[in-house]
C-alpha cells in the first residue's frame, strides 16, 4: 500500500491487494451477508507473521461490519444494527472474562469527527460504582455485568499519552478487559460513517506495526484489549493521491510515474488536514447511540446471557 | 473560475485571473500592510455590474486582513489583530448608523470548523436589554452602543431558512446595523484561519450573484448588513481538482483536457465532504474570541470613540 | 397563595388552597390515574375570569402528568410516558390546525436546569426544509408533518426579549401552531422531574397574570400556542419559605406572625438562586429525549393519525 | 458545627466559632487587604491535631482569597485577581519541586456549578507532551515548565473513584506536583463565586476528617497537592438549615430545642440539592478563565520567576 495512503480498516489494506481473488499467505478472510438489514460482516484473520507484514497490521482477528444505511436517520435501522455489533462483540470477547469492562472513548470531544469515544461513553450505562456500594447481591439480582468508563482526551488537551492514562488507570481498577472506542480514517469516502471494525488487536494511534510506544493493546495494558473503531473521516492526502492515481492510471502513466508524483502530496499542507461530511454531528450522534446500546446490552446488562 | 472551485473570498477571486498585474474593469484593489504586526490588509472593490460579473461576487467593499500568525497560539498576537479587525469594522460601519447593532452567528455549533458564529455570538458583549432595562443615562454613562445577539442554527436544524429568522427578528427589533458572523470556504489551505473578511454586501449561503433568496443583505433584510468571515475549510472537490489541475498543467495538458477531467470530480460523492485542520477546535477557539473583541470594542464598548 | 412562593404548576396553585375538597369557582378539575405504568393525569380548566383571579393564570386548559418513576433511569419507562405526552398533546392540539408546527424550546443551554428546551430541539426531527424541497407528494408518502424549531437563547445571551425574536419568526414563516417548550418552576423537590405540564394558555416569562409583554400566546403571537413545561427546579426562597412555615405552624403561631417573617427573605440574596438536585444532567438528557419523541410522534411522523 | 451545615472553606468553619476574638488552639488566623483591588486574603493555619479536631480539617494551610467585584462581569478586575491567586499558589508551591505539575480539574462537565475545574483545564496551556517531543533546550528556551492536565469525570460517570484513576496517572507518569481544581460549598451564598480557597491539604469530595478512603492528599497519591476551590453552590440543607436557625434565635429558642429541629431537615428530600444563582453560566465562565490564567502564568510560563 502506497504511503501517502493512510486506513485504519484491515479490510481496505486486504482490498488494497491487486490479487483480490488471491490467498495472501497467512491471512484469512470470511464473509456473511445478512440480506434482510443489508448488513455485510467480514472477518480477516492475520494468523501469523507473514500475514502481519504483509498487511501491516498486528497479528488477531479484525471484523467489519458495513451497514450502508447507518449514514441514514433511520430509526429503525438502529437496533437491528447495534444487535449485530453486540453479537460479534460478545463473539470476540468470548474467551476473554468479560465480569469486569473498562470503556475507554479515545478522541477530542471539541473536533466533531473525532468526538466518537466521548459521545459512546456519555451513553453507556456504568456500573462498577453501584456494584461496589450495593454488593454482589445487588448485581446478580440485576443481572448487571461490572462497567466503568473515562474518556481521557487527547495529547494536545492532556499533555500526556493515552497509554500512560489508561495504563495507571487499569493498574489501580484492574478491569479483566479493556474495550477502547475511537474514531478511525478509512482510504474510501462510502465507507464513512457505515462501518463498524471491532478487533481484539487493541489500537496504535497513528497506526502502522511495531510502534508500541502508544500502543493501547494487550503488551501495553496488561488485559485483554478489543478495539471497536468507526471511520469517521478520510486524511485530505489520501483523498488527492487516490483522485490523482486514479486518473494516472487511466491516462497510461506508469506505476513509478504514479508513485513519485503522489509521494510529493506528503510534503503539502494538507497533511494535517482531515476530510469528513458536513452533516457529522448528526452521523456522529447517531452511531454513538447504536454503539452505547451494544455496549450496554453486552456488559452492563447480561439479560439472558 | 471553475465550477468545481470553490471559494467566499472575494480576493482568491481576484487572484484567479491569470492577468495578476492587470487592471480588471470594474474592481479596484488596493493593499495595505503592518510590517510590525505581520498583517496585509487588501481592498477589493467591485464598482459596477461589469466588475460584479467578471467577479461573481455582488458589488461593494471586501476587505481581507491576512495574519498568518492567527493559526499559532500567542496570546500577544490577540490584541493587535483584534485591533485591526476593529479598524476596518469601523471603516465600514463609517456611514451606517451604527447605534443599534444586532450580530448574527450563522453556523452549526455542533460542526467544529461551522462553529465560529456561535461562538463569537458566546463571547459578546449584549447590551440591549440593559439599555431598554436601565435607559439612556445608563447607556452614556457606561459609554454603551446597544448590541443583541443570535445564532439561529442551521437549516437542517430549525427547518427554515436564516434570512426568514433574521427577517423575523429585524422587523421586530429595529437593528441599524446587521453584522453576520460565519466561517467561510477557502481555495486554499494555508488561508485557513489565518484571514478575515469583511465586506459591506452581506452574505449569501451557497454563495454565487443572484442567488438572492437566501441571501442575508440590505435588499432582503432592509438594514445595512456587514458580513465578517474567517475561512475555516476548503471544500474536497477543490482541494481535489486544485491538486489535479497543477499536476496535469506541469504534465502539459490543455486546458479543454484539464476542465474535462477536472469536471468529472463533481459527479463523485467528496461533494459534501469538507477539508480542515486536526486542530480546528483549537482554532476556532481562539479567533472567536478575537473576532468578539473587536467587535466590543466597536459596538458594546464606544470608549472614546 | 405566599408572594413568597412561586411555582409555574396550575396544579400546585389549586393545591395551595386550604378547602381541598371544595370547588373553586369558575376552576374544574378532574384526574385519570394509568395504574399499570403508575401514571397521574390532571386536568384542571380555568373556565372564567373569576377563576383566572383565584388561580392567578390565564383562562384555559392545565394538564399535569405526574410519573413519579421519570427521575430513574428506567429505560422501559420512557415509551409509555411518550406516548401519555403525546396522547395529551394531540387531545390540546385538536381543534388547532397541526399542520405546520414550530417548536420553540425556551432557556439557556449552558444552565443545566434550564437546557430542558434546547435539548429537546436538538432531539427533534425538523422537516419544513425537507417539504418545502421535496414537495407535497414527499410529505404525504412519508406522513411527515411540517416542523420547524429554534431555541433562541435567554435575553441575557440575545439582549431581545424571547416574545420579540419569536413573534418576528411566526410573522415570516406563518406555522399554524407554535409550541413552547420549557423549564419551570414547582414549590415542591418532589415534583422535580417527575411532572409534565401541558397547557393551551401560553407562557410567561416571569409568569403571573397580565404581564403580556413578555407572554408567548395567542394574543401576542397571533397563533396557537401550547405550552409545555417540566419543574426543574424550586426558588431558593421559595423552599426557606416552605420549611419556615411548616415549622411555625406546628409551633402554634398565626398565620399573620407566619406571614411577617416568611416576606423578610424576601429582601435576602437568595432571591436570584435556585434549588435543583445534583444528578439534574442525567435528568435533563432523559427527559428531553422522552418530550421529543413524544413531539415526533405527533408532528413529524403522522403514522396512522 | 452542625451537622446540617456543609462548607468546604476553612474560612467558615473558623466563623463559625462563637468566640470570634478568642484564638482557637492550634488555628492560626491572619489577615491581609489589597484596598486599591478590593481584595481580602485570609490564612488559616492548623498547626496541630487539636486544632485539626476543633476545625474538621486536616492539618496544613489554607489561604482565602475574597473578592467581591469577582461576580461581576468587570473585565478590568481579571488580571490584578489572577495575579493574586498566582502570588499565593507560588507561596503555597514554594518547596514543592514545582518543574512538573499535573493539574486535575474535578466535577462534572454537565452539571453547570460544578463545570469549574473541566472549564479551567480546558484553558490550560498544557506543555508536557511539547517538552518530551523538543527536549530540555525547547523548554529552557521558551521558559516552560511541565503542565499536564485531565478532567476525568465524576463517579456516576466513570464508575471510579477519582483518587483511582488519579493515582494511576500520577503513578505513571511522575508529577512532582499535584494541583486539584473544583467546584466547593460554602455556607453563604454571599460567597458564592467571589472567593478561592488554596490549600496544601489536598481535597476530600464528601469531605470531613478521616473519612480518607477518597481524599486526594500526599497520603493518597504519594506526591505533594494543592487543592484550588471556588465555592459555586450552598447545600440546600444548609440553606434552610440557617435560615431556620436564625428565625429561632430570634424567636428566643434554646440551642437544644434548635437543634432537634434543625436535624429533621437532614431527612428531607432536599439532600441531595444545591442552590445555585440563576446566572451560574456566567460566573463559572468568567473564574474559570481567571484561574486558569494564574495557573498558566505560575506553570506554563515561567516568566522570570
Amino acid at each position: 500500500m502506497d504511503k501517502n495512503v493512510r486506513t485504519d480498516l484491515a479490510l481496505e489494506v486486504r482490498e488494497s491487494f491487486p490479487e483480490d481473488d488471491v490467498e495472501i499467505r497467512g491471512v484469512e478472510l470470511t464473509e456473511d451477508f445478512n440480506e434482510k438489514e443489508n448488513i455485510r460482516v467480514s472477518t480477516v484473520i492475520i494468523k501469523d507473521k507473514k500475514g502481519s507484514e504483509a498487511m501491516q497490521k498486528p497479528m488477531g482477528t479484525y471484523i467489519t461490519i458495513e451497514a450502508p444505511e447507518l449514514s441514514k436517520s433511520d430509526e429503525d435501522y438502529h437496533k437491528p444494527l447495534s444487535d449485530e455489533i453486540a453479537k460479534y462483540l460478545r463473539k470476540l470477547a468470548g474467551n476473554l472474562k468479560k465480569e469486569e469492562v473498562l470503556v475507554v472513548g479515545l478522541g477530542n470531544r471539541d473536533v466533531t469527527p473525532d468526538a466518537l469515544g466521548p459521545q459512546v461513553v456519555d451513553n453507556l450505562f456504568v456500573t462498577r460504582h453501584l456494584i461496589r456500594e450495593y454488593g454482589n447481591e445487588f448485581k446478580e439480582k440485576n443481572r448487571l455485568g461490572s462497567v466503568s468508563a473515562i474518556s481521557p482526551g487527547v495529547m494536545a488537551q492532556t499533555g500526556m499519552e493515552t497509554v500512560e492514562i489508561i495504563k495507571g488507570i487499569v493498574k489501580e481498577t484492574q478491569p479483566k478487559l479493556v474495550i477502547v472506542i475511537d474514531a478511525l480514517a478509512s482510504r474510501s469516502v462510502n465507507r464513512l460513517n457505515t462501518t463498524v471494525q471491532l478487533t481484539d488487536t487493541g489500537i496504535s494511534p497513528g497506526s502502522g506495526v511495531g510502534n508500541n510506544r502508544k500502543a493501547l493493546n494487550k503488551e501495553s495494558l496488561g488485559t485483554d484489549v478489543i478495539a471497536l473503531g468507526v471511520p469517521t473521516v478520510v486524511d485530505a492526502a489520501t483523498i488527492v493521491a487516490d483522485s490523482l492515481t486514479q486518473y494516472m492510471e487511466k491516462s497510461g502513466f506508469d506505476e513509478r510515474e504514479i508513485y513519485q508524483f503522489v509521494s510529493e502530496i506528503n510534503e503539502q499542507q494538507i497533511n494535517n488536514m482531515f476530510v469528513t461530511p458536513k452533516n457529522i454531528d448528526e452521523s456522529i450522534k447517531r452511531i454513538s447511540f447504536t454503539i452505547s446500546e451494544a455496549l450496554n446490552s453486552c456488559f452492563s446488562q447480561q439479560i439472558a446471557s
